[in-house]
C-alpha cells in the first residue's frame, strides 16, 4: 500500500496556472509562490452569483480517525467530476505538530491536496507573518512600558503572549525581561503556538485588509492599573501589523491530486479560536465556484457551532449543506469498543455508538442546514456494520452514503457528491445562527451547552459572571462566544464518549477576543502551546539518499 | 528630492523571468516568488570559467553613513552599463530592526535593488525558515532533558537559545520551563534576533544541500554533566532542520533598479559571525557572471577581514579586487568633525580623517588585493575636500574615484566601474588569507588585532586561554576566528576614531561555531537582541489612503 506522500509524489500536477484558469483567473490575478502554488487578490474578483456552501464536519473525533479533511477533498473531487465547478476552500497545516506526532494537513490517499511538503512547511509564509505581526505587537507593549509608559499599563495585567509555530513546552510560562536596567521590567509570560493567536483568528475572520486592520487594531493586551484596556490602536501597533500581513490575507491556491482548485487560507485552533478557513478565501472560493467544500475543526459540537455561530454570522454566509463524517471505527469506539479490537466486527457497537452521529445529526439541523453523513470506509469495516450507519442516518431521515475516496479518489466520492446536490437542489434549508446577538454571554453559553452539547446547565464562577458583566456594560455584550471545549466528547470529560446527559458545562475562564470579535469560555483545560512527545518526528525526518524528504508524512 | 521609496516605486521593473534570462537562467531553472523574485537551485548551473569577485567594503562607520549596499548596486550597474555582465550577490536584510529606526537595506537613491518593500519585509521567506530550524533544535534539546536526558545534558551549560527576527530586549534574558512538572526543568535562557543564529552562518558557509546538514549536524548546543559536547547530530534534529530549510537555502533573484541581476541570499551578523552573503550564491553569481560585485559587513577592518579569512578561506574564493567605500563626511567625522558641522568645508579635517581610509587600503593589501578607493559623493562635498581624498589614494599607490550612483544610478559609477575593470585587468593580485589554518586560535587573533587593528596586543582572560586550549586539544585549532569588535572603530573603544595605536584588543569570552566552522572573539559589548527605540519606525508604517505602505523608509 503506498504511503500518502507516495501517492502525492507519484501524482502529475497541473501547472498551477492552469489552475486558476479553470476558475478564470488569469495571470494577471496570480501571483505565483514557485510552481505549484499562488496568491491572488480577492479585490479583483468579478462579482457574480456566489456557490452553493457545503460544510464537511464531523462526529466527535477518536483515536481511530474520522478523515474529516480527506472527506473535504474527495467530495469536491466528486463533485467535480459530476459536473459541478467546486471549489475547495480549507485551513492552512500549522509547521510546528509537523515535527512532533501527528502528519501534515493534506488529507490522505488519494484525496490530498498538493503540493504535500510545500503546504506542510513554511507554505506560502502566511503563518510566519502572523507570528511576525503578533510578535511585533508584544515587543511593542514592553517596549511602551520601558521608555515611559504613558499610557500606565499595569505590566501584572498584560495578557498578550508571545507566539511560535513549534511545539515548546519550555516556553509555555517564563519570565522576562531579565537582566537588568536594559531589558526592562521583569514579568511572567509565556508563548503559545501561532494558531492559537488572536491574529489568526482576526486574519480569518476578516473581510478585506480594511477590516483587518481595524480588527487589529480592536485587540485588547492589557489593562492599566485603573483597569481600562489597552488596545494594539493604543500602541499604534495596528498599522505596522497589517503590513506585516500584507501577503498573509491573500488566499493561496493550491490543487486536489485530481487537479481541482483548493483554496488553503488560515488556520486557527479550534478550541480557544474557531477553527475555520479564513472568510476571504470562502467567499473568493464563492465567487469563484458553483460549489464551494469547506470544513471545520474538531466534531460538530465544536465545529460546526462554530462555524455556523461565528464565521457565518460574522461573514453573512448562508450554507447550503453540511456533511457529517463518519467511520465505523470511531463509532464502535463511541460504542465502548477498545482501539486495539477495532478490526473485529461488532455491529451492536456501532449501534451503541451511533447515538453520537445521532445526535450530530439533530444539532446540525437546529441550524435550519440540511445534513447528509458521510461513511468514510475502511477496510475493515463490514456491510453489516456500513448498513448499521445506514439505519441511523435512515432513522433520522437522511443518508448516510458509504466513500471510498481515500482508494480511489474523486470516484469514491460520486455518491456522496450526488446526493449532496439533490438535497441542495430538493432546497428547503433555513440557517440561521443558533443565539441571538442580544442574548447576554452567559446567556449564550448556556443555549449552546444545553441545546448542542445537552447538558442540564453550565456552572461559571463568580468571577467569571462578574467578568461577563463587565464586557457587557463595556459594549461587548453582541459578541457570539466561542467554546474552549475538550473535542472528544459532547461533555467537558473527554472520557464521556456517545451521547452523555446529565452533565454540567464548567466556564472556568472567560477571554475577550475583540479583534477577532468573540468572547471565548474556557470550559476545561487549554493547551494553547504543545509539547514534542518523547520521539519526535523531527528525529526521523531529513533528505534520503535520492534526495527526497523521508519521515515526514 | 524623491525618497529611496518614491524612487523604487517609480521604476519599471522587468518580469523576473527577462532578468534571469539575461544571466542565462530559464523558466525550468528557475520558481518564481510573486512577480519580481524568484529562486533556483544551483545545482543545476552549468560549470563554466568563474567570473571575477569584486569586494565592495568600507572605512568604519560613522554616523554620517557610507553607502557601501548603495555603491555595490552602482558599480553592478555600472558594469553592466559599460558591457561587462555582472551579477550582483548582496546579504538579505533582518526583518525586526524595519520596525525600530533604520529604513531597508536595500541600497537608496538611484542605486536600489527592488522590490524593496517584499525585500525588507518577509522577501521568500528565508529568515522565517532559518528561524524555525533554530528553534526547533531549542525545542529538541528541552524536549530531550524532559524525557530523560539519556544525553545526560547539564541544563546549566545549554549555550544555545532562541531567536527571532524582531527587536525585543524583553527576550534577551528569560527564566523558562516555567508552571510545574509538565513544562520541563526551569532553567535561564534568552533570544537574539534571527541574524545572530548560528543556523544563518551555516547557511551562510554552506557549500550546497549536502554540507549544510552536515554543519548543522555539528554544532554543539550544549555541554553533559561531564562536559562533552552535545550537538545537533547528537540530538538528531539535523535532518528535519535541513529540511525546513530546503528553499532557504537556494538564492533569491531580483534586480536593480537597471534590471541587473542581484542574488540576495543571507545575512549573518557582521560581529558574531562573519557578515556576508551566502557562499552559494557567491558561487552562482561567480557561474553566472563575468563579474560579481559582493560585499562585507561593517568597515574593511572586521567585514573584509572576516570575508577574506573565513569566507574566502572555506569557500575557495579569490577576490579579484576590492572597493573601499569612503565619504568626505565620514572622513570628517574620523578627523574630529561633530556631525552637526558636516555641511561646513574643512579640508584639514578630511586630511586628519584619512589616516582611517588609509590604514584600510593598506590593509586590503596585506591579503594580496588590488584596492581602490570609492568616493561616494553627497551634496555638501567641496572639489578640495575631494581631491583631498584623491589625494590620500594617490599617496597609497590607489585611486579615489568620485562616485554619483544615488543621484544618477548607474552612470554615475562608471569611472568607478572602468577604474576597477582596468585594475584587474592589470592583474597583479595574489589573494592569502592572513593567517595559515594551523597557527593557534590565539595567536590568529592577536595577528588580526596587531596587522589589521594595529594593537600593541591583545589580552586574553586565563578562563579564554584555558578554553582555547581545549577546543585546540579537541581538534578545533584549525578553524579561523571570528572578532566580534565594534565597528565604529580599528580598537575595541568606540570612541577612539581615526587609526589609533597603542592599545589592547581584550578576549573577553570566545565561542564555538562548530557548524558555521568558526571561533568567535568577543572583544567588547555584543548585542545580539537589539531593542526598539522610544519611537519606533513601526508607529509610523501603515497602508495610506492609496493602498501603498507609508513610514518603512
Amino acid at each position: 500500500m503506498p504511503t500518502d506522500i507516495e501517492i502525492s509524489r507519484a501524482a502529475t500536477l497541473l501547472p498551477i496556472a492552469d489552475v486558476a484558469a479553470k476558475i478564470g483567473l488569469g495571470a494577471d490575478a496570480t501571483e505565483p509562490y514557485g510552481r505549484d502554488k499562488a496568491k491572488f487578490d480577492p479585490a479583483v474578483l468579478p462579482p457574480r452569483d456566489p456557490g452553493k456552501l457545503i460544510l464537511v464536519t464531523a462526529i466527535n473525533p477518536t483515536p481511530a480517525g474520522e478523515g474529516k479533511t480527506t472527506t473535504s477533498v474527495g467530495l469536491a473531487d466528486a463533485l467535480n467530476r459530476i459536473g459541478r465547478k467546486t471549489v475547495l476552500a480549507l485551513r492552512e497545516p500549522s509547521l510546528g505538530p509537523c515535527f512532533g506526532t501527528k502528519g501534515g494537513a493534506t488529507g490522505g490517499g488519494h484525496a490530498q491536496v498538493a503540493p504535500m511538503v510545500d503546504i506542510n512547511l513554511h507554505f506560502t509564509g502566511d503563518f510566519h507573518a502572523i507570528t511576525s505581526a503578533h510578535n511585533l505587537l508584544a515587543a511593542m507593549i514592553d517596549n511602551h512600558v520601558y521608555w515611559g509608559n504613558a499610557l500606565d499599563i499595569d505590566v501584572r495585567r498584560v495578557t498578550w503572549r508571545r507566539v511560535l509555530d513549534m511545539n515548546d513546552r519550555a516556553l509555555r510560562a517564563i519570565t522576562q525581561s531579565l537582566g537588568g536596567v536594559a531589558n526592562g521590567f521583569p514579568r511572567e509570560s509565556g508563548f503559545d503556538i501561532t494558531v492559537a493567536s488572536e491574529v489568526m483568528a482576526v486574519l480569518c475572520l476578516a473581510s478585506d485588509a480594511a477590516d483587518l486592520e481595524e480588527r487589529l487594531g480592536r485587540i485588547i493586551v492589557a489593562e492599566t492599573r485603573d483597569r481600562r484596556p489597552v488596545t494594539a490602536r493604543d500602541l499604534k501597533a495596528d498599522g505596522a501589523m497589517a503590513v506585516l500581513l500584507a501577503q498573509a490575507i491573500k488566499p493561496n491556491l493550491v490543487q486536489t491530486l485530481e487537479g481541482n482548485p483548493a483554496l488553503l487560507h488560515g488556520g486557527p485552533f479550534a478550541n480557544i479560536a474557531h477553527g475555520c478557513n479564513s472568510v476571504i478565501a470562502t467567499r473568493a472560493a464563492l465567487a469563484l465556484g458553483d460549489y464551494v467544500v469547506t470544513e471545520a475543526g474538531f466534531g460538530a459540537d465544536l465545529g460546526a457551532e462554530k462555524f455556523f455561530d461565528i464565521k457565518c454570522r460574522q461573514a453573512g454566509l448562508t450554507p447550503a449543506a453540511a456533511v457529517i463524517v463518519a467511520t465505523v471505527r470511531a463509532l464502535k469506539m463511541n460504542g465502548g469498543v477498545a482501539k486495539a479490537d477495532l478490526a473485529r466486527e461488532d455491529v451492536a457497537a456501532v449501534q451503541r455508538g451511533g447515538v453520537n452521529l445521532a445526535r450530530h445529526i439533530e444539532n446540525v439541523r437546529q441550524f435550519g442546514v440540511p445534513v447528509l453523513v458521510a461513511i468514510n470506509h475502511f477496510g475493515t469495516d463490514s456491510e453489516a456494520e456500513i448498513d448499521a450507519v445506514r439505519a441511523i442516518a435512515a432513522a433520522h431521515d437522511t443518508q448516510a452514503l458509504l466513500c471510498r475516496h481515500w482508494a480511489d479518489g474523486g470516484a469514491g466520492a460520486v455518491d456522496l457528491a450526488e446526493a449532496v446536490v439533490a438535497r441542495i437542489e430538493r432546497g428547503g434549508g433555513d440557517f440561521r445562527p443558533l443565539y441571538a446577538d442580544d442574548l447576554p454571554l452567559l446567556e449564550k453559553m448556556r443555549t449552546i451547552a444545553t441545546r448542542i452539547y445537552r447538558a442540564d446547565d453550565v456552572a461559571a464562577t463568580p468571577a467569571v459572571v462578574a467578568q461577563l458583566a463587565r464586557w457587557e456594560a463595556a459594549g461587548f455584550g453582541h459578541l457570539p462566544v466561542c467554546m474552549a471545549k475538550t473535542q472528544y466528547s459532547f461533555s467537558a470529560d473527554p472520557a464521556l464518549l456517545g451521547a452523555p446527559v446529565g452533565h454540567v458545562v464548567p466556564i472556568r475562564e472567560v477571554r475577550l477576543a475583540a479583534g477577532a470579535g468573540f468572547v471565548v469560555a474556557i470550559c476545561g483545560d487549554l493547551m494553547t502551546m504543545p509539547g514534542l512527545p518523547r520521539v519526535p518526528a523531527a528525529e526521523a525526518i531529513r533528505f534520503g539518499a535520492d534526495g527526497k524528504i523521508e519521515g515526514l508524512f
